[in-house]
């Protein structure tokens, strides 16, 4: 491994560029030690994505699960935040910029994720936005919401069914933890909410091209997924393949999907800032990283979570869940110490802790390594473990009231949609000519 | 009073406009009767408009505020809940229009409250937006936590004196409360979160053309709350006309104040739909009612709230404040149904329970009629009725948790400022030449 040693006497510089899971542990590993730290991010918030699912679906507020990036790091004062949006990086001249100012940096810090993407048709996104953001979240919920809203006041059967039938292309964890959340929101939650309509009857479909749910865990807990989702009346098609996606709804192989709401959680493109470091990508974007985390070429800068590509371990990309993340972001900032320290820096080890996903109240999936479980069991162990990991105690004590109460009311405490009015997809009244027509 | 009897055996049908304070407490007391209602409202929710200040100052999320207002109603199955924006009013052919749909009345209740009003300088709110939406709080929450961002990295000590000046224009209940809050949050909350600037510097004025703060309230409460506001280090100016607002700050008589934060609360306008009645309107838009609510010439036809000017009473319009909406809503469902019966209406008796008005922790007035008093217990006053009166028992228990822990702690847990990154006034950096500059 390369070094770089520090030459002056004052305090390397160390940028961080991004506030999620992997910008955030770096941070906390660099606090109080002796560099100066500089966190960048376009938001005031670090964002807990594990639980965003239940913004769009109503279930919480963007307040529950969102806590001030400076706040959390208030205790170091060796770290400053910075609301900035980064516009470059020049990873020789060792510069970040941002619209109002430039940053100089000694060693750097690349943790800006990944977003969704549509395999080439971003034309897609308008019909199936994904869910990264908080106003992500927001839109999802708004749509979601707003479809019932639509369906109560629809003027025909046909576009009735339209507006109840909701599409989430993609079953991995997130597409399974909506397409789950849609379902109890429809069959339980706005049960007797309405007039006209009987929510209950709502379609809810999990279509995906892989073989099977939740293609990341063992074949046992996608089977498990698979029937839980069943009796959730969620309807799974996995091999399908989506043609393409319109606002009046999804073309399979052999089948059109009249759905108003669609919702991608299929895939994902890493941060473009990859491609600004110069090193080779893969076909998301991602940077393939030196085995210490470093961008290759570059031993000063490192990248760390969804926006690198690391296969050195099992011959497979580490997934881009918020572990990955956290344990990168400690590790390169512990190498950035080392570095500075002179010493040279020491290659990532992933250790997998275990993976699980939520289908519903009482149903999940659960992968411990030493056990593998579904149903109650897995929930609960999900319940914990989300509550343990969010970031402060305010925070975990209002996310788990309102699950306390959600579990005896099936009640969702933030039902209402915001700003200017807007139907979610446009209505399909015959007054309004101009707009887009479901049929 | 006039009477209008039902000729056909069906029931009669009502349409409710607006599901504030006024439309809410007239559907409930519609709730199960032998009456069809519609309730139309272009949100989904019932906002609770007391607490959208502490929206706007991250103390609450917007879900703690706001109820869907179906939910509400979920037990009345005589009344249907729309979500559409009214466009229209034929109140000779009986006719409510909205983009999508005609409907039919025999009665209507009009209760769409008002906007805030800039006394024809509409170009100012794009510098000092008002607070009457969620929207609206979270635009202002956005520019309060943005001033302190904008203000951490500004590039000369001008822009940064701008940045942590904040400007509250009018001193009534809703200016009290911002100005209050927003104190807190400089002097308290955000301490020591920053690192080059000390947000207790911050300057929050408050400024008035009445010659004093809080003038619906005894001069007695207003010389309490003045006293209570000068402890929270907020610059109380009185008797001080506003001439204009730019992007540069608020131009008074004598002076002109560099601020990147004002905040409109100084005048408000009833809702356009009051001028489609037909009826005499007073300088704010509002209808002027007759005794009994309904709109001078269409006995059919209600108005209640902050859209009316009722007089009878005290010679003054009732103030625009929930109590009021709640009376008046009730008021004009109980007349409409006496009206279906073949009974005549009856006049409206406002009972005024008493008034109260925030300002900080600890800090309040109350004027209970029989008694008026400032500081703690006028708070704990405050605290108990906006608990009491807040729709559903989740959001009081939320609101509730929230409270005790801000009390303990300082914090303020709705932090965040989402949306598309966008500075909340333009920057006044010289690399972005094109946007407006604060000197």
């Amino acid at each position: 491994m390369e070094t770089v040693t520090q030459t002056s006497g004052a305090k390397p510089k160390v940028i961080i560029i991004g506030g999620g899971f992997g910008g955030l542990y770096a941070a906390k590993a660099l606090a109080n030690q002796a560099v100066e730290v500089i966190l960048i991010d376009r938001t005031n918030h670090h964002l807990f994505q594990p639980l965003l699912y239940q913004v769009a679906t109503a279930g919480l507020s963007p307040g529950d699960i969102a806590q001030p990036i400076r706040h959390i790091l208030k205790d170091a004062q060796n770290i400053s935040v910075v609301m900035a949006a980064v516009e470059g990086i020049d990873p020789v001249a060792n510069v970040v910029q941002t619209a109002a100012s430039e940053y100089q940096y000694d060693f750097l810090i690349v943790a800006t994720g990944a977003r969704h993407s549509y395999f080439g048709r971003d034309d897609w996104e308008t019909f199936a936005p994904g869910l990264k953001s908080l106003s992500d979240a927001l839109e999802l919920r708004r749509r979601i919401l707003g479809a019932f809203e639509t369906a109560e006041t629809a003027a025909n059967a046909e576009s009735l069914q339209a507006a109840l039938t909701f599409v989430v292309v993609g079953a991995g964890p997130t597409g399974v933890e909506m397409a789950g959340a849609i379902s109890e929101l429809a069959k339980r939650t706005l049960v007797g909410d309405f007039r006209r309509i009987r929510t209950e009857h709502a379609r809810i479909i999990l279509l995906d091209a892989a073989p099977r749910v939740l293609p990341s865990f063992t074949p046992g807990l996608s089977k498990s997924a698979q029937k839980q989702l069943k009796q959730m009346e969620v309807e799974v098609r996995v091999g399908t393949k989506v043609l393409s996606v319109t606002g009046e709804g999804v073309q399979l192989e052999n089948e059109f999907i009249s759905a108003r709401t669609v919702i991608w959680a299929a895939g994902n493109s890493a941060s473009p800032l990859a491609k600004q470091l110069g090193g080779e990508t893969d076909r998301q974007g991602r940077i393939l990283v030196s085995q210490d985390l470093s961008v290759p070429g570059h031993p000063q800068i490192f990248a760390v979570g969804d926006i690198t590509n690391f296969s050195y371990q099992t011959g497979q990309p580490l997934p881009g869940v918020a572990q990955v993340a956290m344990q990168m972001g400690a590790h390169a900032a512990q190498n950035i110490l080392e570095l500075a320290q002179g010493r040279p820096s020491k290659r990532f080890k992933y250790l997998n802790k275990g993976n699980m996903a939520t289908i519903g109240r009482n149903k999940a999936v659960a992968d411990l390594n030493f056990i593998r479980f579904g149903g109650f069991v897995a929930w609960l162990s999900w319940l914990s473990v989300h509550l343990v990991f969010l970031v402060g105690l305010r925070n975990r004590i209002q996310v788990f009231i309102q699950w306390i109460w959600a579990y005896f009311t099936y009640a969702r405490g933030a039902r209402l949609i915001y700003g200017p009015f807007r139907p979610a997809v446009p209505s399909k009244e015959p007054r309004s000519p101009s707009e887009e027509v479901s049929k």
